[in-house]
């Protein structure tokens, strides 16, 4: 039976609608989802306030969104995984599972990449602000009722905070700083403190969002823009931190970093930014370990099994849940660092 | 007994003068080393054209040069690792033994380290382009017989190449991309060569540094100022190089070398520079792995055994070895790429 | 001041007498301790009811013990790193700080180490089961007064179990088994815990052994002597866990552990035993990365902090603390693997 | 048009006959190639001699072997990888390319492997000992015309022995120990020193097949039955190499490469066996890395192209090319060390 929902389309900049879409029975493999909490990430803000990022553009009518959970609706033929009811969080990526990257277990690099909610392909991949959406079977993973839908829809960014863990190896006893502290920086502080960080800094230009990363587990927050003075010391004996987690992509956050890292540091950059100027004589004179980390792959079975488990408390970063009717007031409340962490979506 | 040597002493920017210099007997565990030549430097040529670069300036009269080899001349008291007689190749560094990066085998992080001919530190590290100076036996490393002292004054920027190729990991099959080709980037060719790459290609700016690169066993070489078309192929399915050393230091090298990175490659960086601009997206969207490389540790041992062995073959990048007599035509010749890959200073 | 003191010195086999020992003034850079806490450990148990193991002997009366932990009595000159009255924890490890191992940051296989307690080496090295001991002020770690000595005597123990983690690697959200859930293998379980571990299952043969590693945080216990058919499941598909830390020593132990290892799993090695039958074929065909674990390094300054912020509690593994006056019976406790899991010698 | 031609058919123990077969067109996306050149492997030997290894039995007729290389005979629908009379070497392994390992690039340990010549499951997997027969397109790798069958044929030889070298890591500069210096601790020999080892030793019962492991690139061999003495000096100050690669899955070979390796040395065990005593004190004392290596994936390509390029010249490890009427006698030579070290079944 095909039901009646609404999307959050987004037609052109700052022109998002909500449109009534029909939505059929799941096929074979297939799960209908209705979704139930949708968070605004950066990518939905750029595709929103700016039409797009880069060379990315926005061509034709997209539904944003990616960080969504509900509940399934209704199973397709074969289909075991989840079963109606179930409360689950929804991976929003689909690699091909056949190209050289994807047999290498480097799916979040495939050549054939669906992810919802992007313009990188044309047609554009719809996303997930909607109130019900067919997904394959294998997106769905299952949270336990005990879990809320704003829990779950954490399990996107959460991922991409845990692979970027993984990105920079063992993190036992070590010393970690986190350079931008929104969303993403302050669940890495939750998750390297999860992967047994010895001690942990969260640097930022905004004292809420250090607030946040302290809820999260930060030993120490520093405000760079009212104290700047107070990363000197990390600067002693060629630096101090063993691993840095880069979540701003601003530049004077990479100088940064890279001035107060220990000779042979892991830098994780996980913020994105244009050209950007770095300190080559540092990074050489250091022997920087400087590695992109781009956003996840197994890690999302990770990041849910720690929600579901407790063993990341995630809430103290949601500032608010608005209905999608209010679309417009969430997405200008989630551009503002001084007043919003994380602002979710909520589907009726 | 005291000897009377000549050094190549450098009084201030483009004021070289052979210097008489009084070395007397070796003390315990030193060995006194007649020196036979010298290999130029790109930061020789800084000092001596600068008077420094970067931060570092020549502050006092400082003796250049730290790619020497030479003749042990006497050996003071519990010297067991040389004998008079032994054609040597001088190890440049003398870490201290004793700080958290030396017992973390990290040598060349070493926080007190003295490196021959260095103004980093005041006073400054005396260099080694002389006819005779007084080393720890520590630093002598033995070549044979066989082996000629130019050969042998390739020790030290072989091991820069082997380091940086270290900083790889196992290149054994893989793609390898170099660029600049000048003699840290040739040897680095050889040194991958030597590593078991599978493939390996050098691109440059100037013709005659790449036919330096092609004879230390490039595959494929590329002026990317004639044809820098042909490098829009390796940019297909997001990159085609597992592995890219950066020898160059130039913000345009830098930015080609992620274009053509594969995914998860790994990029050396052992060019320097200031302040560099980065494609950031790139390396987020790729998952770059750019790791520094600096100097070298215990590859000294590993490129004077290559030397020694005939595994790799240096001298196709000798130019010409120049009496220290001329020795500022031998700079101007070391500064022209067109003309010269390496320049020697030959000591009496 | 010299102070008389009492410690447990071994004079033989099942021959423990509490003989006095004066101790005198620290010198430059040492530190005297008053131990407060010692605990039992396997080699102690050799020491005392066997008098050696494999091919290590007593030869001459030993004091036992390297678990260890106190208050600061006196420094000696030059000393800053801690001062009278701070509580500490004690490194029994004494590396050489000049061989080649511990300049290569591996100084667990210095070619020169002393360790409290050893009859590795003659005159044998003495332990730490004393009222008061000369210590090098390296070896002493502040805990705060807020922890007990009790607490902090599982500095070494925890220090073991943290190196195990660390030569796993990461363990984020991995699937973990523990073979052996005694000390140091539910300590294990602790630290791997602290290392963000996906779930974890102990196996023992005894079930209040294992009762010890449920309380440090094991997901699964099996008692693979009463149940051995519950271990059938993981072997399916090649087989189910990513990291096993094998802490038992047993034949039986190491076979189950690569039966139910994923292929490419990392298999850690804690537990010491003579020649110890291994299935070649399985450890072949799965490509099992079978590593020793051997002691500790920079671990123990992560268990000090481990232990002194409270991340880990060692306190659940705690049986008794008996008097020194009665060590016999400490011994005998210690042994029985029914009734005790640590056992601390407590001194007055 | 299908074409008649004989194989290796094994029977039963001992009981090889040429039958004949008929092998049809290839269908889209294979290649039909008549083979040319047959390497006689240890697996077809237990076959052969034993009816099987371990669990594994004959249970059916099965067509033998897996090192085989031949010429494209015709090509399917779509085939562009390789044309009608291309020289090939052919891999024998057809992994699933959807099971969780195929997904992890560790195509290796695929949950449904079909290798040529196999017994492990049934109906067996045919292996290729043939006059012709069809393979996917993806199996086929080009060598080009300058290479023979012969050559060609240790295609599949050369992956293990390049597959172990990839285990182990870089390799450049180091101490490297092969123990049992058969075919594939030959090869063994070979790719690391096409990887760039230091120095390479192997070690053999056998002098004849020592000597064949120094055409392959050995600086030292030891007979350790006739001068087993000659090892006692690596065993000095806790051992000497720093990579060993275990080639002959005889306990006393893993005995004595553990007894000589390094602390931290890595242990690649390539040569299968049962259950074989090892000395766990000293694997747990010396934090030696044991990993099992098996088969192959990625490195078929690296092979050939190692072979096509001459990089790697396998010629002097074959013994002799006998005909396939003369199977018997080929499998007798084969199989007494004294006398062969490969052996090729050549096919009209």
């Amino acid at each position: 039976m095909t039901i009646s929902t609404r999307a959050c389309v987004l037609h052109a900049k700052e022109d998002l609608r909500l449109d009534a879409i029909a939505v059929g029975e799941p096929g074979p493999g297939e799960v209908r989802v209705r979704i139930g909490a949708g968070g605004i990430c950066g990518s939905d803000l750029h595709y929103y306030f700016h039409g797009g990022f880069g060379t990315v553009r926005l061509r034709e009518p997209m539904i944003l969104g990616h960080e969504v959970a509900g509940t399934v609706d209704a199973v397709g033929a074969g289909v075991t995984r989840v079963a109606p009811g179930d409360r689950i969080a929804l991976n929003p990526s689909r690699p091909c599972g056949q190209c050289g990257f994807c047999l290498a277990g480097q799916a979040n690099h495939c050549l054939d990449m669906r992810f919802y909610g992007s313009a990188m392909r044309f047609p554009h991949v719809q996303g997930a602000f909607a109130e019900a959406l067919i997904a394959d079977a294998t997106q769905c993973f299952r949270v336990g009722a005990g879990i809320s839908v704003g829990q779950a829809a954490f399990g996107e960014p959460l991922s991409v905070a845990l692979h970027a863990v993984n990105r920079a190896g063992a993190l036992l006893g070590k010393r970690v700083l986190v350079t931008g502290a929104g969303p993403i920086g302050s669940l890495t502080v939750a998750a390297a403190r999860h992967a047994g960080a010895g001690e942990i800094t969260a640097i930022d230009i905004v004292d809420a969002t250090l607030a946040g990363a302290k809820r999260m587990g930060a030993d120490r927050t520093i405000n760079v823009a009212t104290t700047p003075e107070a990363m000197a010391e990390f600067e002693k004996d060629k630096g101090y931190f063993e691993i840095v987690f880069e979540a701003s992509g601003s530049a004077k956050a990479v100088a940064q970093a890279i001035a107060v890292a220990k000779p042979r540091a892991t830098l994780v950059q996980i913020g994105v930014g244009g050209e950007t100027p770095v300190p080559l004589n540092l990074l050489v004179a250091k022997e920087i370990d400087w590695r992109g980390s781009f956003r996840f792959h197994e890690e999302f079975a990770t990041a849910v099994d720690c929600i579901a488990s407790g063993a990341i408390d995630v809430l103290p970063l949601l500032t608010e849940t608005v209905p999608i009717a209010e679309a417009a007031r969430a997405f200008a409340l989630a551009s503002d660092r001084t007043r919003a962490i994380k602002v979710h979506l909520g589907f009726a």
